[in-house]
């Protein structure tokens, strides 16, 4: 069967067949959302093995007790099930033509097409559109068109509300009421279990033949955890059948939920749902496509020429904003950045570093009040944090490594995957052990608070966060034989090695936190002391911070060996060297995990992601170009980058090596993580951290951009087959645009109102 | 699409094609168990719709407060599925030819065998065979194999244990251990989330090709709620591969479970999973068809003979046998019968005065330990039914209308359906107020008593039954302005009347009852006084005995009209008289709801089934054959049989007024119930009380077999084209064998332990 989900041209993300066995791949790559709901885009009829997920951004629940909490996956509007002459329409009966199915990533306007002729020889031509509208952030909007092709038909069409989905079988809400309204209007009510979250979803059906309207009436069911309605129709050869569908979606966890109980909802929602089924769905869709141009593509629009792979280049960063749009809850500060933002149920919904390592970045350069609630998040989770500290024996704010909804704490689960040796469930020690977090919550903050000029953030929030991750690191050291400071018993990044000491990008990070608490904590008392005595009184900054000078002063920082390589931890480089081809060729991720248990692969010189290198990445001036280089050369070989947060630091690395043909063969490969021709990879959703990483492929790598000691820094380094790119930052509250060539490089300060200086190629320059 | 899934030979049901439309009707029809657990025969590959249910009896749990429990779907071991040269084996796709798809039931044995091509042209012969042993409870065993047919073929199987099952969305269970052991059995445990009992799952696969065994190494994966291997082996044409697959099921429910806690039943399971593997698939389905003939055929058989109708219904009889046999939880008295059985999620898995009326029965005649049972099952739930009393404010035993686990009381739904005016949820009055449930446990007790001659179950339990309900009675009846009592506002067996005084069904059964507890007081006081005293004290007989007697003396009880018809209610002769011709034509139940609300329903003379006429057929003596005459002619007109329990009383009735030609017609319909040619009866599952009822048809109605005041009755009826029914009848602890022809009634006991009495054709026999 010819597959090519990714046809790809300008806007467009196309598929021209369809493969009922992956159907993964293309619900999760064309995912649509908001920000408040993401909405995978499984097709209207239903096929074995479907994922129909419709997620809203912070409504966690947690099924039972020994579970974590995750995001629930609500009731499902977007199935229509079709009969045609009696039988049921679907792509791997009968014979089908013409096939597309498109997401329009300018418009965030997903459609289909097909010529079907049933296995009884009727014809029809199938279509449909669907939006998730960035304007209206409850709602959504899809047609259904059938046109009877050559022949009669009588056409039967179920439509309705279904909350009998799960998560991989787990149930998180029970049922509510169930009602229809003037035989039309289809309302269900379901309660997430634990959490008693409410959502209340409605629908309504619309229906033209030929553009008239015409009025269908309604065979309501109800049933448990369902209502739905059939329609019957007898279409004339030639005639088509329109039927629009309108839903919306709102939940009592709602910023704009006002009380006093659901039933307030309930009427409310009803009403919306009237107004947006009154203005039809061209004009709910074109007004969700202006949102799109005016909250993206024409705020940080991003070009890029040069030879015929460029264009895919191009779509592969514009794919990248769209997903960052999607799955960004910019519109509440309550809520962050799941691994698979809102297109599966992959990590159950919960934000991890992935946020300020690879995410912040393009948020705080193109969308800085996004990236403030993403940082007034970690703030509001402070409590969490401080209790994690103090359940695990230490002081300050711990971040969960896994953060779902703010008084969760750590929703990491104890326990994923069985050992093939074994036979046994593998426990994950990062939720336990896996404590860089903090020092990467820290770096964010201070990262936003510079970038975006914020002090306002920094001085409600910044300045706290950094000073009381550095209250934990203080807290959290083991003192060695040597007098030494030291980091025992962790996991770095590279989660291969677990229960190492002194990893080298954790001591790095806590000694960089415990430095910028003591940094800040000296400003702010000579500076600003007002704030200074608030912080004080709320963190004990003045018993604290000979801690961080005692922590930052001893702290056991690894030096390069003899041959100029940064050692990983205390233990890697004693491993053993395997050759890693066999691995390296796999076209799936963790191989090594069927022939080789946990225990095992520790012992040996493998990489899931080079953790060193990520250091190199953000704390540039740390080490020599030699040792930046050997280590480089070092880790590379090692590296299986079996973490999908690998491939683009590497492919900034690279650039910043110098080796652009690998930087782009590394900016190629993140790109096919999810757009590549790999069936499988997003099956439980796209890989949010890695859109970032494409981003900073593009933008950090290529274009050369790093904010570097507080300054704007671009030294570019285009790809060999691409002549131009341009794009646009917002520095400090100025907007930058950036062109750079293959022997130009220019900045325009598209806000004029204030001055920008920056170096570019070494060579400061004011706009 | 041809469809015949009812071809009957023999014992053979059989389906000649595959319609995935209408998947539910051999799930159900076709279900496997042996009365600890229901296994719904799903097929091996999976389609869209399917509803693959293993319910294990008295399993039940509740998914959250404001439901009721229900059975839960446990994990499924049956979907196997099997790639053709990567091509997912599916008649849906490609083109199949010689299928077939059987259920045995003297063998309790499911074979499939289809001919399939796939879309891109290989052939295979598909066969499977499954069992739910009868004689190991525990067991599940079943055989895929495959023939490559004219080519070699590259075979995938996946197969494992799926617990991502749910009921119609609602999960019932924690995810617990999952676990490998020797590369090769596969374990699950899971727990139910309310009532904490823990299942253990176990399976194990086995392979041959051509006869001789090959080891397939084992791909195993373990997800969410899932434990799977993958196996791949390639075939030359003319080879053919066989799956053998394992499975148990056990629950710290099971009787036999001894704790001390799950880890034992993961061990013990195990152990029994290897016994079963090493005795290979035919000697364990031997094994079970040898418990079937030995529990079921040999036991009470039943012969008929005539033309060639004859030979259907012969099946019928059977095919209601052999789901008898598979629904009762004849080991464990601590359960009772569903109203599916174990075929379906239909009504939870509780048990209702279904089981006294149309089940009893059959089992007080063929198997009488199982009877006992079930009414111990009663009394063990007395608790519960005092309870009810009281919280209604009455006194003695108020029994839950429908039933579940024995301290779970009353497990009615409050709401079920959609009003198809007001669009709001319809209350369910019956467990509030259908009440005749009481009466009904009481009189099943005494038929039980009295048909099986258990004085050491009436002493035990059945006097008690018998009199806390008459105490419940006594406490509950209504003083009317006419000095008389009344019983207002309930609901009868018709439950279309709601809310009505005087119910036929409901005040002359409590009369019953009443009257039933003063005749045994007066006898045991004389007779036991022993017995009497120890009754006394628990039941307080003395201060009750006044109370039975007055309300048993005052109770108002309907009498006929002047033209001889018994009124059902006080309000339904007053009703509105409607032509029911159109819902009569249709070829679904309830129809009529999708016309008028149920509270217009209640103004017409309509009856889901007329519960006069159940009154006749339980208490024959209570009216002269003019006034059962008319009553039959007014009430057969006005009544829909939207009650699958209504046909067969009707039928039985029928042969008592001499109507013949009508009381086969009515037994006919009664078999379509669940073998007829509508395809979406028994997508919940199968009809458990009208099996009992196909059996009373038959025995009680053409055999004319009925216990009268104490004494066995025969007064047979053939229909005209039967030359001949044989059938086998345990009276007493006797066994007795009777055969009818046209002209003659031969009984003969086959015990011969002690003289039986009986009354054929009005004259006195002794054999």
């Amino acid at each position: 069967m010819g597959m090519n989900y990714s046809r790809i041209s300008d806007w467009i993300l196309g598929e021209d067949s369809f493969d009922p066995a992956h159907l993964g791949k293309c619900e999760a790559v064309m995912s649509l959302g908001n920000g408040y709901m993401g909405l995978r885009s499984a097709t209207e009829e239903q096929y074995l093995g479907e994922t129909r997920d419709l997620l809203v951004a912070g409504s966690f629940n947690k099924f039972d007790p020994d579970e974590v909490t995750e995001l629930p996956n609500a009731a499902d509007v977007t199935a229509i099930t079709l009969w045609v002459d009696g039988e049921r329409f679907s792509l791997d009966q009968g014979t089908s033509s013409g096939y597309s199915r498109e997401l329009n990533i300018r418009t965030g306007e997903l459609t289909r097409r097909v010529r079907w002729t049933s296995p009884g020889g009727k014809h029809i031509l199938f279509s449909s559109r669907r939006i998730v509208s960035l304007a209206r952030q409850h709602d959504i909007a899809m047609t259904v068109s059938v046109t009877a092709e050559e022949n009669d038909v009588a056409l039967k069409i179920r439509s309705g509300i279904n909350a009998r989905m799960t998560n991989t079988g787990s149930q998180h809400f029970s049922e509510g009421e169930k009602r229809f309204y003037d035989r039309k209007y289809l309302q269900l009510v379901e309660r997430t279990t634990q959490s008693g979250i409410d959502f209340v979803i409605n629908a309504v059906h619309r229906f033209s033949v030929n553009g008239d309207a015409v009025a269908l009436p309604a065979d309501v069911n109800i049933d448990r955890r369902i209502i739905y309605a059939d329609y019957t129709v007898a279409l004339k050869a030639g005639e088509c059948l329109t039927l629009e569908k309108y839903a919306n979606v709102h939940t009592t966890r709602d910023l704009d939920y006002a009380g006093p109980d659901v039933r307030a909802l309930q009427v409310q929602s009803l009403a919306s749902l009237r107004e947006s089924e009154s203005m039809g769905y061209s004009a709910l869709a074109a007004e969700s496509a202006a949102a799109w141009a005016e909250q993206v593509w024409d705020t940080t629009p991003i070009e890029i020429e040069g030879d015929e792979r460029s264009a895919r280049d191009l779509f592969a960063v514009r794919f990248a904003q769209y997903h960052m749009r999607v799955f960004v809850p910019s519109h509440d500060n309550r809520m962050n950045i799941g691994a698979k933002g809102l297109s599966g149920e992959g990590y159950k919904g919960h934000c991890f570093w992935d946020t300020e390592i690879f995410l912040l970045p393009y948020y705080m350069f193109s969308d800085p009040p996004a990236a403030r609630k993403l940082e007034e998040y970690r703030y509001l989770s402070l409590p969490g944090a401080r209790r994690k500290a103090a359940e695990n024996g230490y002081r300050g704010a711990m971040f969960p490594w896994e953060s779902a909804w703010l008084d969760d704490g750590e929703t990491c689960p104890l326990y994923a995957g069985t050992d093939i040796l074994t036979g046994l469930p593998i426990k994950v020690w990062s939720g336990i052990i896996e404590q860089h977090i903090s020092a990467d919550v820290a770096f964010g903050a201070w990262q936003y608070g510079v970038i975006c000029g914020d002090t306002d953030f920094m001085e409600r929030y910044g300045y706290e966060l950094i000073m009381d991750t550095a209250t934990f690191w203080a807290s959290r050291l083991d003192k060695g034989t040597d007098g030494l400071y030291h980091i025992n018993d962790v996991v770095g990044p590279d989660e291969y090695h677990e229960h190492v000491n002194d990893n080298a990008f954790t001591n790095y990070m806590a000694h960089w936190n415990l430095c910028k608490a003591l940094e800040y904590a000296d400003k702010l008392k000579r500076e600003s002391p007002a704030l200074y005595e608030r912080l004080d009184s709320r963190l004990d900054i003045e018993s604290n911070c000979p801690k961080w000078a005692e922590g930052a002063e001893k702290l056991y920082l690894p030096q390069p060996t003899a041959e100029h390589i940064l050692p990983m931890d205390d233990r890697f480089m004693q491993g053993e060297y395997i050759d890693l081809s066999k691995y390296k060729a796999q076209d799936f991720v963790g191989g090594i995990m069927k022939d080789y248990n946990l225990e095992q692969i520790q012992k040996l010189q493998v990489c899931k992601q080079a953790d060193c290198l990520v250091l190199f990445y953000l704390q540039e001036d740390l080490f020599s170009p030699e040792v930046r280089k050997a280590s480089w050369d070092y880790y590379v070989e090692r590296t299986l980058h079996d973490s999908s947060l690998s491939l683009s630091t590497h492919a900034v690395m690279a650039c910043d090596m110098g080796e652009e043909a690998m930087a782009y063969e590394l900016f190629r490969k993140s790109c096919e993580i999810d757009l590549g021709p790999v069936m499988t990879t997003s099956d439980s959703g796209i890989h949010a951290a890695s859109f970032g990483g494409i981003w900073q492929c593009v933008v950090f790598g290529f274009g050369g951009v790093r904010m570097h000691g507080g300054e704007l820094r671009i030294n570019p380094l285009l790809p060999k087959n691409w002549t131009r790119l341009g794009f646009t930052l917002i520095w400090q509250g100025e907007k930058l645009h950036v062109v750079v060539t293959g022997d130009s490089v220019t900045v325009k300060n598209l806000t004029g109102g204030k001055q920008v200086t920056l170096t570019v190629n070494g060579e400061k320059v004011t706009v």
